[in-house]
């Protein structure tokens, strides 16, 4: 169960922040499993179908990280279920990494996980942050929670988790790895 | 035709070098198809299972610009192909866009049509720019050719195809719209 990390992908989930995690926590030798919200066939925001590796109500394993992307309605489709908000109050309580990109934080924060934290969203979402301490930067990281902004903050976003599960080192050369710069 | 782009998918494709490009390429209202070789069904190198919109030897239409994507082994499954690069070298012919990042410039110059133009590509690939002026800058674009070196610069990447095919406005006002920073 070490270094397990799940992403939950609803159907219009923001296919950038989804992939950039998975792609770069993998890159990581992190396993990670995707499991479809609904059922193993998704389709993104942007019309791409991708298949889960597992339907999220079929899911049975542990994990130590928890990593939810953003996107239109994707977001929506997560915060309405009653059974993902469970699965995050119990893996925050457990200590377990609550990640959560774009809109997404949202989702923690109707989980009620974000109450008195530091935390960030896309500012189209602030409002809905219920009772958190919303920064304005790229990636917030508080304890088992790390948040961001959208697409184009998602590489960081995927780095702060790789750095959270498996140190600063890691994180460093698989960013210089990528070859990433300034944009 | 107008603003049509494809993107050919390969067994063992970089997801975020496609996905990026797939994702802000359709953000920017530009027509995309998605073309698997060797089918509909692909699967990329970090495992992701994804459905193309098409099969690459069954697509028909035309195009104005043809994007490639690398990973390993996705881009040596471009290579092999004699169709894609007989598609390529029409295509350029033609003065349609030719983009490719990562690894997959080498496949443009498989087909030829790189020699004494200046281009980029991952720098492990470099020996196999076949002729190019190699340029270590995170984006070249020169006529009609766009390349890049990697992850880490996937996104600027694709917005520069979207400058390419919309103009600097659009391409500025996408970089904006997904919250994009410094890393």
């Amino acid at each position: 169960m070490e270094n397990k990390a799940v992403i939950v992908l609803a159907n219009g989930f923001e296919e950038i922040e989804a992939i950039v995690a998975i792609d770069l926590v993998r890159r990581a030798k992190i396993e990670l499993v995707t499991l479809g919200l609904g059922g193993r066939e998704v389709v993104g925001a942007h019309d791409v179908p991708l298949r889960a590796d597992q339907a999220f109500t079929e899911f049975r394993g542990g994990f130590e990280a928890l990593i939810l992307p953003g996107g239109k309605p994707g977001t929506r489709n997560l915060g309405e279920s009653a059974e993902l908000r469970e699965w995050i109050r119990q893996a925050f309580g457990q200590g377990k990494l609550c990640a959560a990109i774009c809109s997404a934080p949202t989702v923690l924060a109707k989980a009620g996980i974000l109450k008195g934290r530091r935390a960030t969203c896309h500012p189209s979402s602030q409002d809905l942050l219920e009772g958190a301490l919303y920064l304005e930067e790229p990636v917030v990281r508080d304890g088992n929670l790390i948040t961001s902004r959208g697409v184009g903050t998602a590489i960081p976003f995927a780095l702060e988790v790789v750095r959270y599960l498996k140190g600063d080192e890691l994180s460093a050369h698989l960013a210089k790895d990528i070859l990433l710069s300034s944009p």
